[in-house]
């Protein structure tokens, strides 16, 4: 039999697992589809995500690939699948892609949304998918902050200490937010990301927006290269990976 | 000191309860807000809630009221209270009334959102929040139906078996549907309910939606007093308590 390479697209509410990768002992989403793929073709198959996100990160179109020998039709594998995991977890797509795909190393940008709750009711039904932080912030200088980080920048302030990858230089295509009634939706598209890179980024508008810093103080951070130059890292409930893109 | 009496206004996520009325050794929505007050107060104190929804069953505004003897004042009770309770329940708004007010008997009429999801994915983000039940329903059906039920009726085939009031006939005020994008949205307004009586509804308009019954069969329903002439009952996680009206 050929081998076949397929493309999943997985939705999932990252709140009750430890974050995408596999850990011993510990519910991840990636452990939970493999274990779903393992029951359905009954071969022990590896599968390969294009984002390593955090404990309690959600996912509207995470990217996954697997290698495999069998004829099941490829239309198949997406409620098959979907079957077979938990309600928080869903395969939105599965399609037959060329043997070469790889859903790491061929994506060409990642889109995540931060959501933020400022209103002072804790917001019961979207609290799994928020930050919730009372209080006024200033809208348009965080929106000038955020146009700051456009381009190409070394963002060694914006990321973990614990990022190990050789270069910290990332081009960002797209940074904005807006304001509905008492959320702030914030969206930002790159070529990579750091680790934490989304949630520091949020976490340092935030202080730019109740008046710490200055819109331009971004300017200075980002030329430290110091993540102790930056705000304090916001909580992974209010990001979501929106879209990966391949092209 | 004098006794007063505190409304409050509770918007909860009841995906972890066992409904609102406390159940020994089960987590329930007034067991918890119960402990909270206890915890704030140092007094033990009943509260009365409005209604009691069910295992699994949202609300936005739950109104309930207690008696105390205590100086606290009453702006602070919601912030107060909401602290001490988990993120799936929060204070939304607390007020002194008339110690004659009762959260139960003074109600003049109640509100229910009822949200399904036709989609073919599971809407992993909403799925706490809504029925995924994939496939397409006939909308102006549903709404050609829903519309029947308006007015004063006998719903005995619309009230669980187990229901034990003793007068079935209620009034309602609005019922109607609407879609957008894969999510229908069922409203209804009442001036009382009884016992699983939405969900008996929406479930009975999914059967119509589905055409295994002509709208105008209603009717039949209503004029047969006997739940089992209606359809199934629909899934606790897509209902909503909106509003409770007391004038």
């Amino acid at each position: 039999m050929t081998r076949r390479t397929i493309k999943l697209t997985i939705a999932y509410d990252g709140t009750g697992y430890h974050g995408w990768q596999v850990q011993p002992g510990l519910p991840t989403i990636e452990g939970t589809v493999t274990e779903a793929l393992g029951r359905l073709t009954g071969q022990q198959i590896e599968i390969t995500g294009s984002s390593r996100t955090d404990a309690g990160v959600h996912a509207l179109a995470q990217v996954a690939h697997f290698h495999i020998e069998s004829p099941i039709p490829t239309e198949n594998f997406a409620p098959a699948l979907s079957r077979l995991l938990p309600d928080d977890i869903t395969i939105v797509d599965a399609c037959e892609v060329p043997n070469t795909f790889n859903a790491i190393s061929d994506t060409k940008s990642k889109i995540y949304r931060y959501t933020i709750h400022t209103g002072p009711t804790k917001p019961v039904l979207d609290i799994r998918y928020c930050w919730h932080r009372p209080g006024e912030l200033d809208i348009p200088a965080m929106q000038n902050a955020a146009k700051r980080l456009e381009g190409t920048h070394d963002f060694k302030s914006l990321a973990s200490a614990a990022d190990q990858r050789t270069s910290s230089v990332r081009t960002i295509l797209h940074c904005s937010l807006f304001k509905q009634e008492d959320f702030i939706y914030f969206t930002v598209q790159a070529d990579g990301f750091l680790y934490n890179m989304v949630r520091n980024i949020v976490g340092t508008l935030v202080e730019i927006g109740r008046g710490r810093w200055e819109p331009e103080y971004m300017d200075t951070i980002l030329a430290a290269k110091d993540r102790n130059a930056a705000g304090p890292i916001a909580p992974a409930s209010g990001l979501n990976l929106i879209k990966i893109l391949y092209q």
